[in-house]
């Protein structure tokens, strides 16, 4: 099937999805896709906002946008963190590339997690070495492995993803608190919170703000239900941030993101409700999947859920079929390293599309 | 006078200007203000795009935006260069902060000239030498003027703007050619062609694909009216390209700006068009500031020009002057290394604007 093996194709990149406009021209299937595939908020922004932003396109787009000092208030201003220890980023990818295009290494970091954080390293010829999450341990990573793996590869960078993806495993605060000051001597640690919105954990900012070496990052697209704005930033101590700043192009953030930031404040009891009904339908999502034969699916702290097939089914089979037949987009994770082909990730999507999931899988798996 | 002191301080930035949106909560006019400061087309976006933009906005934004590859296609294919020799980027400053942070120097470049590419080797404490630009020249630099200052210097990085801002000074393609071949053995050679759409100068694009080290920097929102887009590319060998590619983060380019690229084809003759509109708008600006009393007014191939002060007025008190009493953004140049606070830059708008500009100006100065 030529169209099947297109798809296939599209799927062959390297450690990350196609964009769903490429899968969307690909695939056969003709009516509209349910995207379980990109984990994004559903209940945010509100139409408020896009009519807002629908009223003020030319201007916002006109202007060179505002510089970072505005943005790090605007910022401030939303998490209550202080405005010089911010610094904001086209994207939370725009701040693991700086990082990564400045350190030498060695780095440890548990897998599977976000692709940026293995694949980077590894192009820029950065060594790297990983701690695997084990399923036995629910994903989980003790600060004791993490501490021993450092000490064993002499690493100056230490990486963990709280929560983690695609696992969805999670830290508390106080591991957080233990990693950080077990660490205190390493050059860098790196918490990439960008999931955490999800999880109702509360954030180690505060902690990075106290600490030489920590350094938060933290994606706003997922929270913002907007991943194609490109908003991120990172958190740590006044020197520090300052150092990160430098690094970053002037106006690297667009003038529509800027002006969402802006506009944020006023939105807030709608963004963190937004939160609470995710947490809501991940519950219904895990309480959907968890019984289908042939599915193992495991508890999550974010907004997406990951699972293994049993023996005798496959990943990329199995998301092509979703694709084509069903309209169904999931992320299979053959191509994460620490994870493999009969790893798939499913994000929460409001309970309507819950049971068009748990249907079509029931189908392919039964 | 406290509100004119605050918009004094406004001003007092390094190297560049307030964004519009400070200076429009700041001034006390109580008009619509009217930007000569930032140089940026007025005819383009068509309201077609803008609606179009409007209509897909939540598309756009929800989705991760495609991958370099995607806009790299897109622009090939607007422009007809090999897409293997284009880097998409977040603007035109990603491109040279990446460049910046990799250059060992010393760095030989013209002033005055778009300030990132003085402040920031400044800044990152790369050695930087600066070949003045010389009004008896038109502001003109001869190769011979570079060639022997990289030499005396033993330079490894030249760059140039064509045409230059904030002065409108050019080079024709020929001498861009000349430059290419005498500057072959230097590392690398960068000419930022940021305005050359505004200037009917054919872009050495095409020689910097034969050349080892040459590469092309342009910024795509002064044409396409969009600041706030970020949105440029850089040209180079396939080879270079690759290299400079792998620096930048995945995902730089944002939702809104790779919508745009995808559909800039479809509006190509309204683009054209839009430049030869703008250079007889600049004609008009000419003659109407060029007989005033009080103000030598150069000529320019960008869509700006630059003019100095006779003895005796102060760029900074006009600049003021022109925005608390005329709603009138002007770009005073004293924080331009290689200019002075006699010489300001007006933009390029639609002739209705020129003759107020110009009526202000006789005020003011007569």
């Amino acid at each position: 099937m030529q169209a099947e093996a297109q798809v296939h194709a599209l799927f062959k990149r390297a450690s990350h999805n196609p964009s769903f406009f490429q899968v969307r021209s690909a695939t056969q299937f003709a009516g509209p896709l349910l995207d379980f595939c990109v984990p994004v908020n559903p209940y945010f922004p509100p139409r408020e906002m896009s009519d807002r932003i629908k009223e003020h396109l030319g201007e916002i787009l006109k202007y060179y946008p505002d510089y970072a000092d505005t943005h790090q208030e605007a910022i401030a201003d939303f998490t209550g963190l202080p405005t010089e220890c911010i610094v904001a980023a086209n994207g939370s990818t725009e701040i693991i590339t700086s990082v990564c295009r400045d350190v030498g290494g060695p780095i440890v970091t548990p897998v599977p997690t976000f692709g940026r954080w293995t694949d980077l390293p590894i192009e820029l010829n950065i060594p790297i070495h990983f701690i695997a999450r084990r399923k036995e341990h629910g994903f989980r990573i003790h600060v004791d492995e993490m501490a021993e793996k450092v000490a064993r590869h002499k690493a100056t960078v230490a990486v963990i993803c709280n929560p983690d993806n695609p696992t969805g495993a999670s830290m508390s605060f106080e591991e957080a608190r233990e990693l950080i000051l077990r660490l205190k001597d390493l050059p860098l640690l790196i918490i990439d919170e960008s999931f955490i919105d999800f999880s109702g954990i509360k954030s180690a900012a505060s902690l990075a703000l106290e600490s030489s070496n920590t350094v938060i990052v933290k994606s706003m697209g997922k929270s913002l239900g907007w991943h194609g704005i490109r908003l991120g930033y990172a958190v740590a101590n006044k020197q520090l941030a300052a150092r990160m700043r430098k690094k970053l192009p002037y106006w690297n953030i667009n003038g529509l993101a800027s002006f969402v930031l802006k506009n944020l404040s006023e939105f807030r009891s709608t963004y963190q409700d937004s939160f609470h009904r995710i947490a809501q339908d991940r519950e219904a999502l895990f309480n959907r999947l968890r019984p289908i034969k042939g599915l193992t699916t495991f508890p999550s702290a974010a907004n997406f859920l990951y699972c293994e097939l049993g023996p005798g089914h496959s990943g990329p089979a199995l998301r092509t079929r979703l694709l084509e037949e069903y309209g169904i987009l999931a992320r299979e994770c053959g191509n994460k390293l620490g994870s493999t082909k009969a790893h798939l990730r499913f994000a929460v999507l409001p309970q309507g599309a819950t049971e068009r999931l748990g249907a079509a899988l029931e189908e392919c798996l039964g």
